[in-house]
């Protein structure tokens, strides 16, 4: 199925092929097709899918989309689309659209699964409760393994995963788990409390996303359970959600390196004054930063005026201080964001860091002595330039790989600590030391 | 089971407890555990590990440890070991250790097993056929349910996954899918014929790993076949070694576009020369291009001279180039690498960027103005620095968006386009506008 084929059929109104064509289709595919189509087109295809695609198609649709599509048909339809979805992906498009929509659409849900919605609402956003969907398999750990599978099988059409049930007792307390695997291979005679397994990681309501979603990769999960303030069993989170959260937090994580704020939209969504906001307020910062460098170079005229060739290794300078620098953090706040690098070794990365950047800059200082000669024909000006090269790497890669911690230890995200960033952190600090040594050496 | 208490208890031989605590343990806690443990305690803690948990610890430890292990162990408890690997983590091992001790271990293993292990070594480096594994399920069309489910059930001990199974022909052609849930819920009469999902998503041997986990990821598959070139079903590729390679892509291109090169090697495992030498050659060639804005510098000595308070500019008007310039790439850059942004919408996207540029030009370039002329006492300088951060962020913002597709276009990765690149590219750039702009307005 290919995109151009699709829009032509459709210009040519020739339905029937289309509809052939689309029947055969993968879910992902037809939802990708829709979200590029224009919105009327949008809502004739869908219109020609069969009942049990449409409904898959619906829900990995963007929210936007979603509740274009609730608008265009008629309340059974429309109710019909909105109580197959899954509980979380349906508390996310409630999340997305306004308010008096949000209310309208809760109206359209039969009672049950409005309270189920509702409660899912009520955990913040970001935090797992969100995600979480309430339909998973529980069993109790009296049943035999022939019991369990004839309650999988009876729950099954309208539970999110069967690959885990959930054992728990009367209190709803999570006791552990069986995969769907344990319970086909066991002897049908076997207690559930011999299959499953004691103690397994679960996560509270309240978990941020990001650590819920590192939980189902770090263990290899296809799902974990999700535990209320008291312990009782209240929800999974399948992994399908969180390789999402993973691919938003990472795009979050780029976008703040590159100083950019994360919207959440597509780019091609936005208009051009969103986005330029998106990055103005970033770059307007770093000016006001910028102004102190200016200032400082500003305050030499009387050094530039006698030695007008320092000028010229400026911009190699603090590129190189913000270069090192960039790679420092880039190291540690990816390390972090991983968990390779915990917040307890702060100390020795720093170590390591400062000893780096003293290396590097003894042997990008020793090359640069040369050229700064060649170009100022005075051995004073090569001397300057390559011993501040030395200072700049040292102190570039201390802060590099120190601001990632210290942001962290104030709560904000190290990947705050954007190259932008450490660059013009560097231009300060780089020019300060350039002029302080060019004084130390100029009036020795 | 944290770490300080395991040691503790290594440390005073308090063998009982500290077995029973390991008993306990999550296989992959104990792996990370012996991972940051010096080789000797790895060791005898290991020894003391059940050997279901043994094996299954043995699995997530990296490949220097495994060698190790396998050396500390004699032939029979290495040839266990080593057999009840996966294939695609045994072939990752065997990559990893040097050539002789590989042939060694390629001897221990059984005939079969050995064959499979060459088999997947065969592939290329980061190419499909690497990581999958030729252990799957597969079916015949014309099983019933209830046939299947017995295959299934008897195949499962060492299958790597069994929720789905692969429907093939006489010839190993892949005809479709079965998931296990489809087979637990189906008639047991009903053929598989009738419940196998046609023509699914399939990789082949030499696709990109990248690109193979992005299959799993868009269609939200647990496990994808994989085919060889004449169509014959060769393994699976499942959805935990495709969030490793996942986790590893994203690491490179984060390093990458803070230019660092990536290793694979975890941070502390590094001597500090191997984390010099990974960051020095970037900056090296920085340097060189650097050398050229010094050169442009020095060559306008004259104008220097002149208008020393020109020079107090400099960081502010190169650093804001750069900053625009690393904000487009990233956006650029990671839109290419989740697909979000398309190869054929470059133009689309650099106009985009252009205009927005111009746009933060505009808005920075007036509020610059001013300070400028506060600081020079010139009005002419205060329009030289307006007009060329028009300029510079225009240039910057067309940079960021084209340079990504270009070395896309060279088949060099996007995210090459380091923040650092881009910064040093338009410090070049900057210089000369600024010089150029500078010379119009003075020589009026």
């Amino acid at each position: 199925m290919d995109r151009d084929t699709i829009s032509q059929l459709l210009e040519q109104r020739q339905f029937e092929p289309l509809q052939r064509t689309l029947t055969q289709s993968n879910a992902v595919d037809v939802a990708r097709l829709l979200e590029d189509a224009r919105p009327e087109e949008a809502i004739v295809v869908f219109r020609l899918l069969p009942k049990n695609l449409a409904l898959a198609v619906f829900e990995e649709l963007p929210a936007e989309r979603q509740s274009r599509l609730l608008e265009a048909f008629t309340g059974d339809a429309a109710r019909e689309m909105l109580d197959a979805m899954s509980p979380d992906d349906r508390a996310a498009l409630l999340d997305e659209v306004p308010a008096a929509v949000a209310r309208r659409l809760l109206r359209l849900l039969s009672p049950a699964e409005r309270q189920v919605t509702m409660e899912i609402l009520g955990y913040p956003r970001g935090a797992a409760g969100r995600l979480m969907t309430p339909d998973f398999v529980d069993l109790r750990q009296d049943m035999t393994a022939a019991q369990a599978l004839e309650r999988v099988r009876r729950l099954a059409m309208d539970r999110e995963t069967i690959y885990y049930a959930y054992v728990t007792d009367n209190q709803r307390h999570l006791l552990g788990t069986v995969s769907l695997k344990d319970l086909v291979l066991a002897d049908p005679a076997r207690r559930v409390s011999d299959l499953m397994e004691p103690n397994p990681k679960s996560i509270l309501t309240t978990t941020d996303q990001e650590e819920a979603a590192r939980v189902l990769l770090v263990y290899d999960l296809l799902a974990a359970p999700v535990a209320d303030s008291e312990g009782r069993l209240v929800g999974i989170v399948t992994w399908d959600d969180m390789t999402d959260v993973m691919e938003q937090e990472v795009t979050e994580d780029f976008y703040r390196y590159g100083a950019v704020e994360a919207s959440g939209q597509r780019y091609f969504r936005m208009g051009l004054l969103r986005v330029a906001r998106q990055r103005v307020v970033w770059l307007f910062l770093l000016i006001l930063v910028n102004t102190v460098t200016g200032s400082i170079i500003a305050g030499q005229s009387d050094l530039l005026q006698e030695v007008v060739i320092l000028a010229a290794f400026v911009p190699l300078l603090i590129g190189t201080g913000g270069n090192v620098g960039a790679q420092s953090s880039t190291v540690v706040i990816r390390g972090l964001a991983t968990g390779e690098i915990s917040g307890g070794q702060a100390a020795a990365i720093v170590g390591r860091e400062v000893a780096v950047g003293a290396l590097l800059g003894a042997v990008l200082g020793t090359v640069v002595v040369g050229w700064a000669y060649a170009l100022g024909r005075d051995i004073r000006v090569g001397f300057i330039v390559g011993i501040t090269l030395v200072a700049i790497s040292t102190f570039a890669a201390m802060a590099g790989g120190a601001l990632p911690y210290l942001f962290r230890l104030f709560k904000v995200d190290p990947a705050m600590v954007s190259a932008p960033f450490i660059t013009t952190v560097m231009d300060i600090l780089g020019v300060s030391l350039y002029f302080l040594i060019a004084h130390l050496i100029l009036r020795l």
